[in-house]
């Protein structure tokens, strides 16, 4: 016997597809009389129920899903208030997804948001993502995405991002005029575009200024807190030592103050440090640390409006807008000339 | 006609509830000539669906939800991945909802959690909640429960604390050893068990060394950043300023510190600071501070081994449980006698 379909059904019973749906799902609109005449039909016609994919397909979830690699960072903090701000004012819960820097929870996380248990998703991609194609899947259900801060490059997805490169750019020039000759920079990994275009703009600025040594001036550290600690602490007891340090997520300058203070590196005088970051205790550290500081409850306030356009205008092309929203460098003690 | 219900369709088929279930939310376990024959009856004895609350309640959703007031703490990242290093490995997914603090929020999403979304919760309240009835609604839905930190104190609800009242009592004794004779205690709100029991150990202490001036000695801070910024500057330019302070929670610290950078007073000369924080920069701050370290990953991966136990063994009591975790007074530069 072939199974027909919701469409077939609706046909069958010369009621719209509508009917049909809410008569399956009990809905309080439908009267007792037409859900037992559905019934009957379904039953007669052989339709195959799917109650838990279907009524999730059709009800709003009122729910958006935000992706992170963690929350243990003040950026992400911030953005999610931003995000939940826009959220609040549109009735939607909020719901937070953490892949913790791995790629397989990522891709899970991303296939369970496909179920209809959300409504759109905000995503900033781990730093192991080396492929799109879960959120291609996501795309293709029809579920509204937006990439902010971290992106992953070459999709047609829209996204919030900071002028990465110019700061990357600019973290070396300042470095160099306060008096650093080998300054380096920390990146958290060579995946992440975000990281990259960084580290990009910090060779640029090298190269124009005829200063270091172009790869070798990139550090990766993405092992644990503990081998990330020892990585820089080997890297600060080398005798061709760096004398300046950009570090492009705010972990790794808390590492960098972590092993000057054990190995008694004094900051500014002997070791320059900048970071990619809005930590609230940078002006109370010792010393108060220099930050590039992102817009970070903007981005996230901006991607959410995004989000919800995508949302509520079903036609609205969400696919190639890309908002920049630049960011700030304050110099504080840390990265002062000496 | 009278409705029947899952039970009494099962009876006149003469199979279980759980073949009817599964018959009805279309599961590849039973053979499409069941399922027929259960459409069939279904119709003919008028019994009603309710797809989407019936298949989602005997569906397991394999996601736990963690209700908590904020992310920007170090606590609170800390127990979120003690959370999920327990998840993970019984294949469930972990959603952060945020109350930010407000109680109205919490009840919405407690109610959302009542909708099958999650086969368990994990909290921390907010500071504003002053009833249980959410609470409560959540276990008559036989949905399992357990605080984290934060209770709220009256119900029959598991938990995973610290010991509150003897690090307030401690901390009390740690100042007044060190030499102040003027400490306070700030409180993010009386509202909050956690807040008062820490507090009641600290008034405790003063009480039975014959200092301090009982209930004036516990300030409550539970306005904006900003708001409590100046309530602490005006505390701390009046006449009969503290010498010493106890800070119930990190933010509190850190607008301790950042007023004090302000108005030029030192810490541990000047006043002696001390939070119940797991802050990971505490040692690089300046000065280094003193906390009392709650077990934060620990709390989390406890409470998630406790509420895993009521999911996976339905009989399980997971009404009166208590496990008191206790924390650890360290003591850094910001609290020692100068």
């Amino acid at each position: 016997m072939n199974k027909i379909n919701m469409k077939e059904l609706a046909k069958e019973l010369n009621v719209s597809v509508g009917t049909v749906s809410k008569a399956l799902s009990d809905s309080h609109e439908i009267s007792d009389q037409t859900k037992k005449k559905v019934l009957e039909t379904a039953s007669r016609l052989n339709y195959t129920l799917n109650p838990y994919a279907s009524s999730l397909r059709n009800k709003k979830s009122k729910t958006i899903a935000v992706v992170l690699p963690e929350v243990a960072d003040n950026f992400f903090s911030l953005a999610i208030n931003g995000i939940q701000s826009v959220a609040e004012k549109k009735g939607y819960h909020v719901l937070i997804y953490l892949s913790h820097e791995k790629f397989m929870n990522e891709k899970s996380i991303l296939c369970e948001c496909c179920s209809g248990r959300v409504d759109g998703v905000l995503i900033s991609v781990s730093s192991e993502t080396t492929d799109g194609d879960h959120i291609l899947k996501l795309q293709q259900q029809n579920i509204p995405i937006v990439f902010f801060d971290r992106e992953f490059e070459g999709l047609h997805v829209a996204k919030v991002i900071t002028n990465d490169f110019e700061c990357g750019y600019q973290s070396a020039e300042h470095l160099i005029s306060n008096g650093c000759t080998n300054p380096v920079f920390l990146s958290v990994s060579s995946k992440l575009a975000i990281c990259n275009n960084r580290a990009d703009g910090f060779k640029t600025a090298l190269k124009d200024k005829k200063m270091g040594d172009g790869e070798k001036t990139i550090i990766e550290c993405n092992g644990t807190k503990e081998e990330v600690f020892l990585q820089i602490k080997n890297m600060l007891t080398t005798k061709n030592k760096p004398d300046g340090i950009v570090a492009s997520v705010e972990r790794l300058a808390m590492s960098v103050y972590l092993v000057c203070q054990e190995i008694n590196i004094s900051i500014p005088a002997d070791l320059k440090v900048l970071v990619f970051s809005t930590l609230e205790t940078a002006p109370i550290l010792n010393p108060p640390l220099s930050t590039i500081s992102q817009p970070a409850f903007e981005i996230g306030k901006t991607a959410a409006e995004l989000l919800f356009k995508g949302i509520e205008k079903k036609k609205y092309n969400l696919t190639d807008e890309t908002i920049t929203l630049p960011s700030v460098l304050i110099e504080r003690t840390s990265s002062q000339a000496f």
